[in-house]
């Protein structure tokens, strides 16, 4: 069976493909549970897809940039590939069980996706997104883009980050305040000069709009617009100033009920914050966008982002259904932000019983026992060294170890020590023993 | 955005990959969760791998049937495959992180595994596993054996499956009567036979022997060696009345600790039984071997299976890592069983609120307040009739509805409806209401 010596194949692991060790993968479950906890408080059904969807279905809008990242093969006769994010399969799912699911249709799917780019530092080739999305039925209202707020908001207060921005725009501000100006047909590109101005600064930006041969003129009205500040109250007015078309008013009025609607979720106007010059994927996101930044970990950029668009499935389906969703990428959160969750992981047990000698006599009752009082109890039953038994119980991170010997046999009892504080109750009962680790 | 009429491309899911309506999906993970935390309460640790690894890791030691099953392709030069089963995985993960983890390890995973195989009722190309294992650095006590009885006791007595019975064997037992007997060249025929005795009842297995050119004498042997029968008491005192060699003594030494230690755990007999004819790959597991059937649904075949090994991962480090585990196959058990498991699933929301016209005023306070009181609440925020919101309700299993309209709006106050019992209570507070509730 064993092959000694000779015929060795290294034991790797895939280039960005995470793999954590047991302690680190507490966290990072403790850190999945606490997001479907916050989605499923909020009401939203869970989904599971499968990893492997047919290539025609899950390349139906993909573009070539995707295409090319993706894991994609032929089995037999049928050409699959592995999906690359939450929403295509979502997509799929709603159009193909449109008849039988309750809309507003509000789902959460956590799970692996696969992007087969060149791996970099801290680029995943495998990693997890924790997405929610809200799909009506010919409409959706406008207050379910407030709801996505109100639950991220809980996620993250969950997850210990009680100091973060969610930035709301709603893209037909801009696009109307840009075809207002007469600048329809350079839109995009204008959009993405704007979304890196955070990075850019003002002058960069300047510089780059002049050599999209903008006119003067309307940069200055352009850098006047999204440097509007203040509260958010006071941008909804600045805003509501400016004498803007259909689709600026329109926007607009989308933006104010949103905000409404944060608050009357309770959300606090701490936690959220106008910002016109997020754009994110011109051309999937019809309405209001999402960004969210933890403060003083701002360089991360924007853990959780999403929207509001038009038609989820419109590719499957000759149906109009209009959702808002977001996703957080939970393995690139957990890989910046690893010892910034400020999250109690306990060890899943909370005694070692081990023998004092080699004896097993005792050793199984005694966590039995513990077990049926609720207490997380593991019997360590290898031959070793009481000192060895130590050390496993503080790499586990165990608090309590219960020391079972030739006296304590005698008289059905059991040693407590306490790891952590250094204290040992001698031939104490299970009964006492019990209450001392509660 | 929207693709009408023409060029809709069907939503179609792969054939053998399961994918669950909302209620189902809650049913399975409520299943899994189930699963999980038994595991955790027995110290099991998590381990999450990858889906997908090197093929030269992942086929070291896989058989030609298990590759022509296998997901593999290229993608630049990495030759990569889908993970067939969680061994392999855990495999490889121990020996990569051998001088980091504490022996003994003790990890669960819970995952997709894959196998491209001709998909067939009630066969999945993509499937939940539920794995456990000890495994040791250089020895492992054998009542590890008994703790995997142990907590696969807890497992299905948690899934609500009381009745059940986890058969146990040591494969030593049959090895070393067969090759006292002279019939160890013959052994691994003989096991195959035997491993299908309950499907061919005793005479066709003596046919079967028959062909095998064993010799009457020894036919009827082995007739009688896998007859005994009786309490788990008087087989072992049975199997102790035979004078075997070192193989079968040492192999009934071991069975006979292992039921020791299971009873120390507090099983009852009336859960396990010893069953001389469970084989299992007789090329893999190289003790105690497990299968379980549940009472009344022996037709599904074992539910959980596993055992004792040698050693792990030598093909990947030149270490002696012997191991004990099982592997509960959750999707086909969901698949099989869905409607016999015994376990309380709640709707993810306790009251609906509901505006009795369109207006959202007060609705989004309303439901934040009862998510405050610790109800799950959700605010339906869609213009429609009175009637089609609790159609709404029903459908997603929410048990009440809060009311607002122009009265209560007035006063401040909610109606309340319990949809099950049809009673309701008019414009009472909101603290009156979580009081119905809860």
């Amino acid at each position: 069976m064993s092959t000694k010596n000779n015929n060795i194949i290294e034991p790797k692991t895939l280039s960005g493909f995470m793999e954590l060790t047991p302690n680190r993968q507490i966290l990072f479950n403790r850190i999945v549970d606490t997001i479907r906890a916050s989605y499923e408080a909020f009401g939203f059904l869970p989904l599971d897809t499968p990893v492997l969807e047919y290539s025609s279905v899950l390349f139906a809008k993909a573009g070539e940039e995707t295409q090319k990242q993706i894991y994609r093969f032929t089995k037999g006769d049928t050409d699959m590939a592995m999906r690359f994010d939450l929403t295509v399969p979502l997509a799929k799912y709603v159009a193909k069980n449109y008849h039988t699911l309750a809309f507003p249709f509000r789902r959460y799917q956590i799970g692996k996706v696969y992007r087969g780019e060149r791996p970099q530092k801290g680029r995943f080739r495998e990693f997890y997104q924790a997405d929610i999305d809200i799909i009506g039925d010919g409409s959706l209202n406008i207050l379910c883009d407030s709801e996505i707020v109100a639950t991220i908001t809980t996620v993250f207060q969950s997850l210990g980050f009680c100091d973060f921005k969610i930035q709301i725009s709603n893209r037909r501000i801009l696009s109307g305040f840009l075809s207002d100006l007469g600048l329809g047909d350079k839109a995009s590109y204008i959009g993405t000069v704007l979304d890196k101005l955070k990075k850019l600064g003002l002058d960069k930006t300047k510089a780059e709009l002049e050599k999209l041969e903008v006119q003067q003129k309307y940069i200055c009205k352009l850098l006047e617009f999204i440097s509007i500040d203040g509260t958010n109250d006071q941008k909804l007015v600045a805003l509501s100033k400016i004498k803007g078309g259909d689709e600026f008013t329109s926007g607009l009025s989308e933006l104010q009920a949103v905000v409404k609607g944060i608050r009357d979720f309770g959300v606090s106007d701490s936690n959220f914050n106008i910002d016109l010059t997020i754009v994110r994927g011109l051309d999937y996101y019809t309405g209001t966008v999402f960004e969210t930044f933890l403060t003083g970990h701002e360089s991360v950029g924007s853990v959780c982002s999403g929207g509001r668009y038009d038609n989820l499935a419109g590719l499957y389906i000759d149906k109009n259904l209009p959702g808002v969703g977001i996703s957080i990428g939970v393995t690139r959160l957990f890989d910046k932000l690893e010892n910034d969750f400020k999250l109690y992981c306990a060890a899943y047990t909370d005694v070692l019983v081990v023998s004092a000698d080699d004896s097993t006599d005792s050793i199984l009752q005694t966590a039995s026992k513990f077990r049926e009082s609720d207490v997380k109890s593991l019997a360590y039953l290898e031959p070793a060294k009481l000192k060895n038994k130590f050390k496993y119980a503080e790499k586990l991170g165990i608090k309590f170890m219960a020391i079972i010997g030739e006296t304590e046999r005698a008289n059905n009892t059991i040693t407590l020590k306490n790891l952590e504080s250094g204290e040992q109750w001698q031939s104490i009962t299970l009964f006492d023993a019990v209450s001392k680790i509660k």
